[in-house]
């Protein structure tokens, strides 16, 4: 498989990526921030795409936050933006469940597994949900639970659908009613199934770790409405009416970010070395994607600025 | 494959099968119990196996509760034992700690994903532990924990094996610490892999549903010191002195108890149906194993026992 083009410190080289694209789709963890940290030179590169002309989308998976609480992050951390250039698998979630699944009432609940965000989400689309924050299920199981969720007594029968995102309250009762809802024939959706959730420079359980239990349990596979599904894609090019070959994908992981720009077949991809993957995991046997280009860190590609404007 | 011999309601077949073995090693929950309902006959089957001459061990993945807890269920039910016949996860896998796996002082901590029933027959081993029904660690996540488990500061250094069993108080905080222990090189352990876990005649979640997450984020197996690991098997034959050929495995799972007995090279396998596994399972093309002999329920072997005693 052709080798990326590493960029880092060729102006030229950098120049001439620019000039291929019109919109850059943006992952957020591990590319523009860890955590709560933005990595230095970020906004300044923002700053250079867009005096390019260039269209910004910030792409996420992480559904604990809905593109309102996302603008506030952005804004908290002196990035410039707007909720229409924000696109996460909270909303890419509520938008498939609203406009493709279309469950008819009464048996068109959502059981969710996760934050507030993805609560806001399904309340933008008007779509009835169960769990999620409720802090009745924020609990031990009782006696009384083992009984009525075995017999259903205690189970919702509007349930249509168990949608599984990252969950910081993840318990045992909510996973019993996911495994029931399930049971019961309930659509599996999952906002993504990312393994681990970068944050301060290091690794926490991602969303997966909340679905794939269940998918273990169960034998079936949630779809995922995240990257690398193209389903998140799609909804992307029907918002944003992008050239897909006039787009680039820019992302540390190479089994999300990567994989679903190639799937999608943008234009180009980005790799940048700040988040999940390193040069190792592409040029490995087994590579899951390769990248067309890559970087040390996002802030690479605004090494012309300076340049840029000595020249103007 | 040979198809199994079904023996419920044949007398002579059963009698058969009674006298190739000396030992029964029986599984718990699915074939004595449902929770805490006790299948009808299953005492009296119980008494005629022993009446017998034949030797009992109930051997369980249940790793909620240490031999001395699971004596106090079993009496509770009206079932006669003691802590000598019951063999558990929890018990196999402290066993494999302190007599295979041991690790040296400071760094030997256990980091317990499970109940107190592990952290009994642990500390039966003298091994340390940290975690496990520790009230500080059934919390939410704060952000002094995202920092100190990400920078290590909030971990402790001793810590070098992770073990998962069935933990009902299961949280994002325990999942980020076993992670961040397992990244650090800890040795990966589970008392059991089980999917789900029955219950009230239904399905709850399993003690694998606990090691799967973490496993799909370090891409790193755990060793599993319950059925169907011969690890398990080994420690049973070396604390009974049994023959394996005249051994025999009751369970109503396949991927568990039958694989058990099977890999285990035992002279019989039995299955029941009160449990996980159905027929059409084992004739399934793709069947992870397929018993030597199958009754409807655990009390049809002991349904000689009138004939018998009528004939005595």
């Amino acid at each position: 498989m052709a080798q990326p083009k590493y960029l880092t410190g060729d102006i030229a080289a950098i120049n001439e990526f620019l000039d291929r694209f019109d919109v850059f789709l943006l992952d957020c963890d591990g590319v523009i921030w860890s955590g709560d940290h933005v990595f230095e030179g970020v906004v300044e590169t923002l700053e250079l795409l867009r005096s390019r002309g260039k269209k910004t989308v910030f792409v996420t998976n992480n559904s604990t936050k809905s593109r309102e609480e996302y603008l506030k992050k952005f804004t908290g951390l002196g990035i410039p933006t707007n909720t229409e250039e924000i696109f996460g698998s909270a909303y890419s979630s509520a938008i498939y469940i609203s406009r493709i699944l279309k469950q008819e009432a009464p048996r068109n609940k959502v059981f969710v597994l996760g934050e507030a965000g993805i609560e806001n989400e399904l309340r933008s689309e008007n779509i009835p949900f169960v769990g999620g924050t409720d802090p009745s299920f924020r609990r031990d199981i009782t006696p009384e639970d083992w009984t009525g969720i075995a017999d259903g007594s205690l189970l919702d029968p509007d349930v249509g659908c168990v949608l599984a995102g990252l969950d910081l309250h993840i318990n045992y009762l909510k996973l019993s009613h996911a495994l029931q809802y399930l049971r019961r024939g309930a659509v599996f959706l999952a906002t993504n199934v990312d393994s681990t959730f970068p944050m301060n420079h290091n690794f926490f359980p991602g969303a997966g770790s909340i679905s794939f239990p269940l998918a273990y349990m169960t034998g079936q596979q949630p779809l995922a409405l995240g990257k690398p599904s193209q389903a998140m894609m799609d909804a992307i090019e029907g918002k944003f009416q992008l050239d897909r070959a006039r787009t680039c994908m820019v992302g540390d992981r190479l089994n999300t970010d990567i994989k679903f720009g190639i799937e999608g077949k943008l234009g180009g991809t980005l790799a940048v070395l700040t988040g999940v993957n390193k040069q190792a995991d592409w040029e490995a046997a087994d590579a899951v994607a390769v990248p067309a280009f890559y970087v040390d860190k996002l802030s690479d590609i605004g090494a012309v600025a300076h340049d840029s404007m000595q020249r103007s």
